[in-house]
């Protein structure tokens, strides 16, 4: 069994491990030699995932294609399963899902709760006041492509661009999902996400009343968009305590590299056996409270980070680099703690990543 | 950051992934090409482990060098440690193990309960009965080179082979420990261990009265043969209640896979962070109860089993393939299903274990 991954990132990497127990192989197209999941174990193909040709001849090489990012436009994934090799998940998800305004419209006909939107050509629209949110429709990420507008002065609109009213949220949650092929679905148990400047710094597991609430949203989502494999929901908790699905990753995502650590079977597990037929595994949590840092580069450096054994003197820290050279803000690994309380797991984890740096400092 | 690994079987497979999470590159030595580490994303060095030349060629090209068998003689791991690479387990340690005999007089000399134990040249020896339990010296595992002798007629004697008095064990259990460079020691919780024709085949994790003596022993044992890394400790539990060591594994172990599913720090993370001088990760249990099973190759077949969809029907069994061929008794993989309960949790892997197999069958 030979498992096709477009992208060899830190997700496809993650992927490596799992897929290996389960005695399939992993093949990764990426643009550069030597990528994170290669580093990691995975076969090697180097080439272009946005190009037709290299994508059905890497395709005409595996089982089945999943993905590490959404990069890759559909049209070419359809031509991928109109040739006979599955994609999952499929082009048809991945295409609805690619456009944010299209995934948003779609959750509304599911009766899923989101924010009012439209096209950015349709802007002004009565009774939204301001600000807005206007957003690209594709391939943005970790915030780029979003800008919040007070007005409409000197913006130029088109068609690649939606709008989005305003919503004031309290909180930021998420919900990974896993959907195998007959369409049974199980949620991870929810999670709280933390921002700084649009990117996902820390990840909160602890035990909330919302959690029944925010999973069945999630699995509704999953079905409303016909996910394969995993699916990250991105969730807004209203100070009036509603949930409004905010959006949806067709893959492991960020904020669900916390079930490495703290569930019975990770979410780059339940991907691969989702994809490959395989039955899911169970996502309840191991642990009471788990927090999730993000390891961003601080500065140009290496690609092992100064302090690891500072960072691992708390015994209950699990620490994740990726291989990836340090570049300033670029995400090169993560850690997870895990304890009994929320305040233990977030006190260790926040040390545990204070404690790390790639670039070389001078030494006081 | 390099660790090179003699040898490259399942144990060194299993280092693979919490060394890429920390940074850590894996190279093994191991005499046929695709080892099942390096199939799992070692580097490979094709080469004798038993020859003096090939391993200090190795050892120049790595920080640190440990191992997946007991079988590169201790005189070859002391060269590598005079030439100024760490062996981790070190050459004294392996070589005090390395001779079961000289083991048990060390273990014997700090005072650790061990069975009666002589060469085999000072047979018979007076107040012991029979039977007796003659042992190879050197490289026996799994039971080979053991016999349970009722008279010495038509034995040959030598001191290739040493004798213990018999031991009427009622349970035979295992405790894994990790003792770091410092001399700080974890002990993993106490499994027992079910053998069938001298070879493991499952290993059970419960809450134990046991536990605090037989961990309190492992970590005394561990102390007295100076292990680092992970060392694997085999005890007798008498009718009487009472604890004898057996045997000594300086390294990871069979009985310690479940681990991996049912521990916060697998034994292979805990190896990998001891021997590369990392501290140590808790080696709590997350679980209330896992068992492992043993998947023995059924017949000459593949390398991935048939009935995986099967197998993994129940959502907390997690498959751990090696990657080998199989060959009719060969361990080729494991399982862990974790539970709220022994029952269970026996119950889902023993039913898991049942449906897979390697070689092809005549369908009825």
């Amino acid at each position: 069994m030979r498992l096709g991954i477009l992208g060899g990132g830190q997700l496809a990497r993650m992927m490596v491990p799992p897929a290996h127990r389960l005695g399939i192989e992993v093949w990764t197209l990426e643009r550069e030699v030597a990528c994170p999941a290669v580093r990691a174990g995975a076969q090697e193909v180097v080439g272009d995932w946005s190009d037709l040709a290299t994508v059905l001849k890497f395709a005409e090489t595996v089982d089945v294609l999943t993905l590490d990012h959404e990069f890759t436009p559909a049209s070419i994934l359809q031509a991928v399963e109109e040739r006979g090799t599955p994609v999952r998940p499929g082009s048809a998800t991945l295409s609805c899902i690619g456009d944010k305004y299209g995934q948003k419209r779609r959750l509304a006909e599911f009766g899923l709760p989101v924010a009012e939107s439209c096209l950015a050509t349709e802007l002004p629209r009565p009774g939204w006041g301001w600000p807005i949110v206007l957003k690209t429709r594709r391939c943005g990420y970790d915030g780029k492509g979003n800008q919040t507008l007070n007005s409409l002065d000197g913006i130029e609109l088109s068609d690649e661009f939606y709008a989005e009213r305003f919503v004031k949220f309290q909180r930021e949650i998420a919900v990974m999902v896993a959907r195998d092929l007959n369409g049974k679905t199980l949620a991870y148990p929810m999670v709280e996400t933390v921002q700084k400047d649009h990117i996902c710094v820390e990840v909160r597991l602890s035990d909330q009343d919302l959690n029944p609430r925010a999973q069945e949203l999630a699995v509704r989502a999953a079905k409303a968009v016909e996910a394969v494999g995993v699916l990250g929901v991105e969730i807004f908790e209203m100070s009036n305590g509603e949930l409004v699905v905010n959006e949806l990753a067709p893959r492991p995502h960020n904020s669900g590299h916390y079930t490495l650590d703290a569930c019975v079977t990770s979410q780059f597990e339940n991907h691969v056996r989702a994809v490959t037929g395989l039955p899911l595994g169970s996502t309840e949590p191991t642990v009471p409270a788990a927090v999730m840092v993000n390891l961003l580069g601080d500065g140009h450096g290496g690609r092992r980070p100064f302090g690891i054994e500072k960072a691992l003197e708390s015994d209950r820290v699990a620490l994740h680099l990726y291989d990836k050279i340090s570049k300033p803000g670029r995400k090169v690994g993560h850690l997870t703690a895990t304890g009994a309380t929320l305040e233990e797991a977030a006190e260790q984890a926040e040390r545990a990543a204070a404690a790390l740096h790639f670039a070389e400092r001078t030494p006081v």
